[in-house]
C-alpha cells in the first residue's frame, strides 16, 4: 500500500471473515477488497441454501424439471452417495478408468497394429470438452502421457485442422468419444467425420474407440455395435457442467497422465471445507454471497476472472459455462419471470493489464474482478530477472498492484490464492465454484442444474435444416430471389438469403448477381 | 422462420439499411434483429463522427493526450498517408518484411548452423500478441510456413511450457520480440528468460533474433547491441490495438506463410466501404450505431462474439482488448467523469450452445450477440452427414436457429457474414471494427487512442516488488506476522501476507503455520 497507510482493504483484514484460508496449506479465498459490510451477507437466507444443499447430496431431487438427482458430489466421496448401487457403480467406473489408462501406457491396450497409442482425439461438446481442455491444459504440460486433441464442434473445417496436426499419428490415436445422451448432434456427426478420416486410411474404427456415456444410449448402441474398446458410464445424476470428476472428464486426464487420484482428493477437500454452515468459515459461500451483494442478487455485475498463470487460461471458459449455464435462467423455482443470470469474461494475467483491463480500471463500474494468484513458479525459471525478483515475483507484483490499482478506484474484486497448479488445486478451485454456484442458485431461487433455453436453438436449427431442404426442392431452373422464395415458402427472407448463399457458395445452386437482389435457381457446379 | 410467416426482422428486411452486403463478394452486416428504428440512429451525431474520422485519416493528431497521430489506415493505403516519409516508410517496411521472410523460406537466412528456420517464437503482449494469434489461428492451418509460437505473458512456468513444446527444434527457432519502446516489462524480462534457455543450450542468441520496435527505443539498442538479424518499425502513430496490419502483424503472418497482401487489401477494401458518409452506406457506421443505440451510449449491453468457425476461436479475445481498452474511458473530450466501455466476451459456436448461449437465451437481458457467420467449408469435408446437409450445413443450421430463438426472445444480435476465413476476409473483418469503434469514440466524445488505465497498475506492481525488497530487508531471526510487518512497514497486512507467503512458498524465507497467524523469518531452504 502507499506509505501513508491508507488501505485497499479498510478494516477488512487477514482476520476478518472476508479472509478465509485454509488450515493447512496456503489456499486462501480473499474478498477484503469487495468493498461490503457483514451485514449485507448477514442478510441473506443461508439457512435455505444449507439446507437445500444438505438435501442434494443427499439425494434428493435437486434438478425439479428433469426429476434427476444432482450427484457430482458423490464422485469424490462415494460413501456419501445415497445408496450402495450408486457408491459402488462410482467406485467401479473409477477403477475401470484407472485400468484402462494403465493399460495404454503400459502397452496392454494397443492400436490395431500393436504400437502404443500415442494421442487421444476427444469428442464432446460443452460439459463434454470443457472440463477435459482445461484439465489439459493446466496440468499435462507437466506430465508424459498421450497428447491430447479436441474436436468441440461440428465445424468441418476445424475438424481438419486438428486431423491434420495429429497427421500420420491418426493412426495410434484413441478416439474418446462423449456424449450422455448420445443425440448430441454435433458430436456425433463430428464422430462420423473423424470416423471416415480413420477408415479412409484404412484403419479399423471400432478397436480405436471408447465410449463416455449413458447406460442404454444411442451412443452406447453404437459403441457395442461397433466394437469400441470400452465404455465408460455417464449417469444421469451427473449434469454436463459438473462431470469433470466422472468419467467424462477422468478418462481424458488419466490417458494424459495425470493423477485423478489427486485431482479426485483436491476436490474431496474443498467439498469438506465448503459444507461448513457459516458463511465467516465456507469459502463456497464467501463467493456466492459476494457475488450476491456486488450484483444485488440479480447479475447486476460482471464476473471478470483473471488467472496469473497461462496454465489457467481456460478457466475463464469453463466457469463461463458453469456460471451462465447454472444461473442464466428466465423462471425461477416459483415460476416468477426473473431473467437471471452472472455473465462472465476473463482471459489471464498480466496480459490482459495490456488489454482490456483498461476498463476495468478506467471505464464501467460493472464488474467485479475475481484475481487467481499461485504462489509457486510451477516448472518457470526463477532466478532473478531484475534485482533480486525472479519472473514470478514480477508476475505476482503485477496481480497485486492490479487488485491494489482497483481498489482505489472503488473497483470491487476477489482473490483466490493457490499454492501450485496441480492437480489437488485445480480439483479444490472446481469444486469451490460448483459449491458457490449451487449455493448462489438457492440464495436466488432458482434450478441451476437443467438448461431448459438450450433446446429452443436446437428446434429452430432443425426447421433451418428443413428450410434448407424445401428450398433445393422448390428451385427451378427460372432465377428468384430471396424475397419472392421467402414469400412463398412463408419464411423469413434473410434466413432464406442466408441458406441459399451458403448453397450458390459452396456450388449446389447457380447465383447470378451478388447481394439482395441476387437470383439463385438450380444446378450447381457440384 | 416459423410457417405462421412471422418474422424475426419485422419489417427491417434484406432491402433495408439494416441489411448492407458488399456489391461483389458475399459480405453482409445484418442488424436486421437488432429492434432498432432508424430514426435512433439517425439522431446521432454522424456529422461530427466522419469529420473526426477524415481528420484522423488526414493525419491530425487523434490522440491529443499523447500529441500523436492515429495512422493505421496508411498501413493499407500508404498513398493516404499525410506525408511522402510517412508513405515511404510503410512501403519500405512492408518491402522489407516481405523480403526477409522470402530470404527465411527460400534458405538464404537461416539458422547459425545452416539450418532453415522452422518455428518462429513470437514474445509480445497485449496489441503485440493478440493480433498476430488471432491471424496464426485463422490462417496458418491452411498454408505451409514456419510454425508459430507465442509468450504473451512473464510467465515462467509458461515460457518453459512454450518452450518444451518447441523442444530440439529450439535451435532452429527465430525470435522475433516486440515493443514499442522497449520498455514494457513482461517482453523484456520474457526475452531475457527466453535468451537464457538459447544460450544454456550453447546457442548464439543475436543471430537468431528479430524486433519490432521503435526507432532508438530500449530494444531497438538491445537488438542493434547483439547483433540480431533484423530490426522492422513500429512507429509512434500505431497503437498496439490497432498495430496487426503493420510489421507487428506481417512479420509473424509472412514468416508463418500467410498472404500479408491479401490481409493488407482485404483491410483497404473494407476501409474504401467503410469511408462512406451515411450510416445506411457504411456498416461500420451500422455497427457502431447499434451498439449506441443498444447500449443508450453508455455500453449498457455488452457484446457477447459468436464466430462459428474454430478458426476464429480467438476474435472475440482479440475485440476484448480492441474495444474494451478502447472505448474503456473514466473521461470524456471535455474532462467529464463518464466511465465508459463496452464489455466483451464470447468464444464459438455452436459449442457455446451447449455453454453460455442459456443464459443469453434465457437469462440476462444485458448483452446484443453478434454472430460470425462463415459461407464456405473451409478444409472441411463437404460430404453429406444428415440427409443431403453436410456439417456445415448443419453449422449454418445451429448459427441461423440460435439468431432465431434469440430474436423470438426479444435479445437483439447482429449477423456479419463471409465467404471464408481468407487473409482478405480477415483483414476485412479487423478494418470493420477498428473503424466501428472509432466511430462509436466519436459519437461518445472519447479518446479511443490512449490508455490511462494502464499506468496505475504498473506502478502499483514496482511497488508490490518494492514492498518485496523492503519485507527482505526487514525480516530477521525473530518470527513475526504478517499483520506486525505490516505495522511497522506501514503496508496493507494482505498484501504484505501474499508477498511473505510467495518467498515463503518458493523457499526464500522461513514460515512457521499457516493463515493470518503464520510466522516468518529470514533463511529460507533457497
Amino acid at each position: 500500500m502507499a506509505d501513508d497507510g491508507a488501505s485497499p482493504t479498510g478494516s477488512h483484514g487477514l482476520g476478518s471473515p472476508w479472509f478465509q484460508h485454509h488450515g493447512l496449506r496456503p489456499w486462501s479465498i480473499d474478498a477484503t477488497t469487495m468493498g461490503l459490510d457483514e451485514a449485507q451477507l448477514d442478510g441473506l437466507d443461508w439457512a435455505t441454501a444449507f439446507a437445500e444443499m444438505e438435501a442434494l447430496e443427499s439425494g434428493a431431487i435437486a434438478n425439479p424439471d428433469e426429476g434427476r438427482q444432482v450427484g457430482h458430489y458423490w464422485l469424490r466421496a462415494p460413501d456419501r452417495a445415497p445408496t450402495m448401487g450408486q457408491a459402488g457403480q462410482i467406485g467401479e467406473a473409477a477403477n475401470a478408468v484407472a485400468a484402462f489408462a494403465d493399460g495404454v501406457h503400459t502397452g496392454t491396450i494397443t492400436a490395431e497394429d500393436g504400437h502404443p497409442f500415442t494421442d487421444v482425439l476427444h469428442i464432446g461438446i460443452g460439459g463434454s470438452a470443457l472440463g477435459p481442455q482445461l484439465v489439459d491444459a493446466a496440468l499435462a504440460p507437466a506430465v508424459r502421457g498421450l497428447r491430447l486433441h479436441f474436436v468441440d464442434n461440428i465445424d468441418a473445417d476445424g475438424i481438419a485442422i486438428t486431423l491434420a496436426t495429429i497427421g500420420d499419428r491418426l493412426r495410434h490415436t484413441l478416439v474418446v468419444v462423449v456424449s450422455k445422451s448420445g443425440g448430441t448432434v454435433e458430436t456425433a456427426r463430428a464422430a462420423d467425420l473423424v470416423q471416415r478420416a480413420i477408415t479412409s486410411k484404412g484403419l479399423q474404427w471400432g478397436p480405436q474407440c471408447v465410449a463416455v456415456t449413458g447406460e442404454g444410449s444411442k451412443l452406447h448402441r453404437r459403441a457395442e455395435a461397433e466394437g469400441w474398446l470400452s465404455i465408460f458410464p455417464m449417469w444421469d445424476w451427473v449434469g454436463g457442467r459438473t462431470s469433470v470428476t466422472s468419467a467424462v472428464g477422468l478418462v481424458p486426464a488419466a490417458l494424459a497422465g495425470i493423477d485423478t487420484a489427486e485431482l479426485l482428493r483436491g476436490a474431496a477437500e474443498m467439498d469438506a471445507w465448503t459444507r461448513h454452515g457459516d458463511w465467516r468459515a465456507n469459502p463456497a459461500a464467501l463467493l456466492a454471497g459476494c457475488w450476491h451483494a456486488a450484483g444485488r442478487g440479480r447479475g447486476d455485475k460482471a464476473m471478470v476472472v483473471l488467472p496469473y498463470s497461462d496454465r489457467l487460461l481456460l478457466f475463464s471458459r469453463y466457469l463461463q459455462q458453469l456460471v451462465m449455464e447454472s444461473l442464466g435462467k428466465r423462471l425461477d423455482l416459483d415460476g416468477t419471470v426473473v431473467d437471471q443470470g452472472i455473465t462472465v469474461l476473463g482471459n489471464k494475467g498480466s496480459t490482459d493489464q495490456h488489454a482490456f483491463v483498461q476498463q476495468l480500471r478506467d471505464g464501467r463500474r460493472d464488474f467485479f474482478a475475481t484475481f487467481v494468484q499461485v504462489l509457486g513458479d510451477g516448472l518457470g525459471d526463477a532466478a532473478p530477472v531484475v534485482g533480486d525478483a525472479n519472473a514470478g515475483d514480477l508476475l505476482q507484483g503485477f496481480l497485486v498492484g492490479t487488485r491494489r490499482a482497483l481498489a482505489d478506484e472503488d473497483r470491487p474484486s476477489l482473490t483466490i490464492t493457490i499454492p501450485e497448479v496441480s492437480a489437488a488445486e485445480l480439483g479444490g478451485l472446481i469444486a469451490l465454484y460448483e459449491r458457490a454456484v449451487g449455493l448462489y442458485a438457492s440464495l436466488v431461487r432458482i434450478n441451476a442444474y437443467h438448461q431448459p433455453g438450450v433446446e429452443a436453438g436446437k428446434k429452430a436449427a432443425a426447421s433451418v435444416l428443413s428450410l434448407g431442404d424445401r428450398l433445393r426442392a422448390t428451385l427451378g431452373r427460372l432465377p428468384r430471389t430471396a424475397p419472392d422464395l421467402a414469400a412463398e415458402l412463408h419464411e423469413d427472407e434473410v434466413e432464406v438469403f442466408y441458406v441459399l448463399q451458403r448453397l450458390a457458395h459452396t456450388g449446389r445452386i447457380q447465383r447470378d448477381g451478388m447481394g439482395p437482389a441476387a437470383t439463385f435457381s438450380a444446378g450447381g457446379t457440384r
